[in-house]
């Protein structure tokens, strides 16, 4: 177990310096990198989409990490965005290479955003950095509002929350109060942002917040 | 790559050797072993309280699987039913020492079942046999139409597959020929079963499926 665990950590260790060099980067071409985290199905790519539609297009790059398909960065692309895929093969995270190798090939804008969708899963990619300047997490109604207290990490890491499907808090008797208290009691200063994807409504708060965020960096 | 490749393939064998064991007695008991696997609030604990409804309660045993709380555990013994928690503190997958390790505290009832509900991801659960019979795959149609095509290695190693939250199907644009079509693609056996989890529509046809595959085990 111990030896287990220090492999562990040298992994991490090691994954978060390559992110600080990186992010310093990115920085350095005033690159203001998101990293997207949230389940299956919670609505990253859509909630993106209405995000990307609030920002001069020409300021945006997108990197798509999936552990199959393309279908994400096609629909994307249709829409004129500049999006590129990193398919893990089965990895349930991204991490720094890919990342770094899928940059190798593109040209970010300088000034400009970064985001980039992480694999659906509320677990792993929560413990590795990727040379992001802010963690923002898509959470659903439709997930059930206890999704704070059983993925914390994720939770605890995230500067922002957008809740997406607010639309059908009704109909899957969703608990405003219990999951915000959630978010509250592991990350005090992370607003939550409820949202429909497919609307657009309640974005111009979301993205209003990240470009204040973005001046300030 | 090479090293890393086999360093996790040993992981993989060693984990499907101890598989095998365990199997080999649950089986010689006669439980018959489903492990569940679905991302986040997909609904796994509110539709196996639908299928344990379904069953003779004294012949069944439940693990349930976290990354943190006992939120469902509670939920589960409220009811009356044997349930037993597991917290992997952080790892993205149940393994089978922590189901050993569990089940030497338990006492399964003989020619019964054992219901082992995994993390709620996608990915990693799919890759790590635990002594299962078979894996059951929940799939909410909140979660979009796409999660074959999206995550295959689950929906391809799934029995079978429960569709939950039906009723939103048509609220989310949900296309269950397009689901479908991924589900068979993948795996051409695998029965499809449209649940509603909170009323108990569609699990008749769900347990008599689990029933008849026991039966024949």
């Amino acid at each position: 177990m111990t030896e287990r665990i220090s492999v562990r950590r040298a992994v991490y260790e090691e994954n978060d310096r390559m992110a600080e060099s990186l992010h310093g980067r990115l920085a350095k071409d005033g690159v203001f990198t998101v990293n997207i985290l949230g389940g299956p199905g919670a609505g990253k790519t859509t909630s993106l989409k209405q995000i990307i539609a609030r920002l001069p297009r020409d300021t945006v790059s997108v990197i798509e990490g999936d552990i199959a398909s393309d279908i994400d960065t096609k629909a994307l692309r249709e829409l004129g965005i500049d999006a590129h895929q990193i398919d893990t093969g089965g990895d349930c995270h991204l991490n720094v290479p890919m990342v770094e190798s899928i940059l190798s090939g593109m040209s970010l804008k300088k000034g400009g955003w970064l985001f980039i969708e992480n694999i659906g899963n509320l677990v792993c990619p929560a413990e590795f950095v990727i040379g992001e300047d802010i963690k923002l997490v898509i959470s659903s109604t439709a997930e059930g509002s206890d999704k704070p207290y059983k993925y914390p990490s994720v939770f605890q890491k995230a500067a922002a929350v957008i809740l997406t499907k607010m639309d059908l808090a009704p109909y899957v008797g969703f608990d405003m109060d219990y999951f915000a208290s959630g978010v509250k009691s592991l990350n005090p200063d992370a607003p939550i942002f409820p949202v429909n994807a497919r609307t657009g409504e309640g974005f111009d708060a979301a993205v209003a917040w990240l470009k204040s965020l973005k001046a300030k960096s």
